[in-house]
């Protein structure tokens, strides 16, 4: 991908990103009644300016597998609250204890600790309110209603697995623990990555395709693409930490040795890192490439979150 | 009721809280893996010896409308797994900040901060996993499909709303707001005990009522009566606080007074809210007697609820 090539498909990303909010505003809450401040704190959280690649990705994947109609759009925007709950739970001062995030002070330090857990829990809550809207208006025609019923109850049953503890905060959990003993080996940095990272990656791009009517092999083989560009977009975060243009990635470089965090590049070293990013970007690509239907702009994306440099 | 009579009620109801929990632990994740941690303090604070009073009323009213058959089972689960993790972050420090629960430390205290703030998503997350096995396995005969699916997901948005900002989330808000701001009046109380605690019993009857089958109407009245429930045993909880015998209780006597909490009983006087409880326990009773179907136990087990002396 030349300069060029990849300004155009920056455009293109950062428009997609601006339609997918616009679908996000749409479910959110009223920020009204006596629930009012937890409400106004959710909004200051999920508006706070994300890529919305896990939606993204939901939505392209549902188009790649022949997906019409507004079915995935409560799933986009459940997807993206649980999101950004793990993000305003990671930030507390029990957690990492983060006050900036994106350059905007974090949920706690604006609605204090207290506001900021019940605001985490509310939006994993509503993630699941939001998701069951699949049921009121999902209309497609000419498919059966059991059919249609056995597809979203998949689906939330996918989002609920790739959250919980056999995905996101299961890595949670491992990464607590490792912050905490000190010590990580390869095996716990990889679960980790697994499953705080890539789980809600392959939960967006199974559920686009379960809701589009994609048969058990093609969700399979998009589970494992998934999980490659999640760990992969992990591996390259350790190593734009070390190569990285400080201008370019928003953060200071060498702050995961000055912190003395162990990453896949401090346990591996830094070509072995590379080596594994590429390997993981070319499976991922060709298991895109191996789905009938169009997945060009799937393709541009995954290189373009892979091989980013910031 | 009497003393006798009182006994073999309380006999009754404690050994059917035995069988709930045995249903319940049936439901939990295997302590094992790199989640393993999160999954004890999921443990560890589930089991923590409840009255499991949702799950009970989940069940009784699914028997009263003539429900057969498990597919109520996982529901119990999760409403206990909601009712728990709610109790988990409020006990945290940025919330009520409480040490002891029931007289054994609480999940913060135990496995730490932020492992209590991951065990509370864990339960929560895990209610929706659990509810979801409705799908698996609820196999009744001669209910064609789609109606078991519309049942099942009106049973999971009727949880989800009930425990999220318009429902319990909502009264959580509302305390949080009200404790921060020094003040309260009568609407606000009662918001809060609608929320915070008439929500999940109105989810547990309502969810009882839909998997069995139940029409609008009869849903209605069950929505009704166990807000009446809710909110008197709230109501009685702050007189409990001001007339209770210590001993009884496990707790201090005034200790509303001292720590300048405001009260039903504080706000509108002690005769106000006696009355107050009377008059909801007869709107409960009236319902569940207007209701085809034995509700023997569910009329003694409310009047027990509501006129407890501890």
């Amino acid at each position: 991908m030349d300069a060029e090539e990849r300004l155009t498909l920056e455009k293109e990303i950062i428009k997609k990103a601006q339609d997918i909010e616009e679908i996000i505003k749409t479910y959110l809450p009223k920020e009204e009644g006596l629930q009012r401040t937890v409400i106004e704190a959710m909004h200051y959280s999920i508006l706070a300016g994300g890529k919305r690649l896990r939606p993204m990705l939901m939505q392209e994947t549902y188009r790649l597998c022949g997906g019409q109609g507004d079915c995935v759009k409560p799933f986009m925007a459940a997807m993206e609250m649980i999101h950004t709950y793990s993000l305003v739970h990671d930030d507390l001062p029990a957690m990492d204890n983060d006050e900036y995030r994106r350059g905007r002070k974090t949920t706690h330090v604006v609605y204090g600790e207290g506001m900021a857990v019940l605001a985490g829990d509310a939006l994993l809550n509503y993630a699941f309110e939001t998701a069951l809207k699949v049921f009121d208006s999902c209309e497609v025609d000419g498919v059966p209603l059991a059919d249609r019923y056995r597809a979203g109850t998949r689906a939330l049953s996918i989002l609920a697995k790739k959250a919980g503890i056999y995905g996101m905060i299961g890595g949670q959990n491992a990464d607590l623990e490792a912050e905490e003993a000190g010590e990580l080996s390869t095996d716990q940095l990889i679960f980790i990555h697994e499953h705080k990272t890539a789980a809600l990656i392959e939960a967006s791009m199974m559920i686009g395709a379960v809701l589009a009517g994609a048969d058990e092999e093609t969700v399979s083989a998009l589970e494992r693409c998934a999980s490659h560009i999640g760990i992969a977009f992990q591996i390259q975060d350790d190593v734009l930490d070390v190569i990285g243009d400080a201008g370019d990635l928003g953060k200071s470089i060498g702050s995961d040795e000055k912190n003395h965090k162990q990453t896949y590049v401090s346990l591996k070293g830094l070509k072995e890192a590379e080596k594994e990013v590429q390997s993981r970007s070319e499976e991922a690509l060709a298991i895109l490439k191996s789905l009938p239907g169009d997945s060009t702009f799937l393709q541009k994306l995954t290189e373009y979150l892979i091989h980013r440099n910031k």
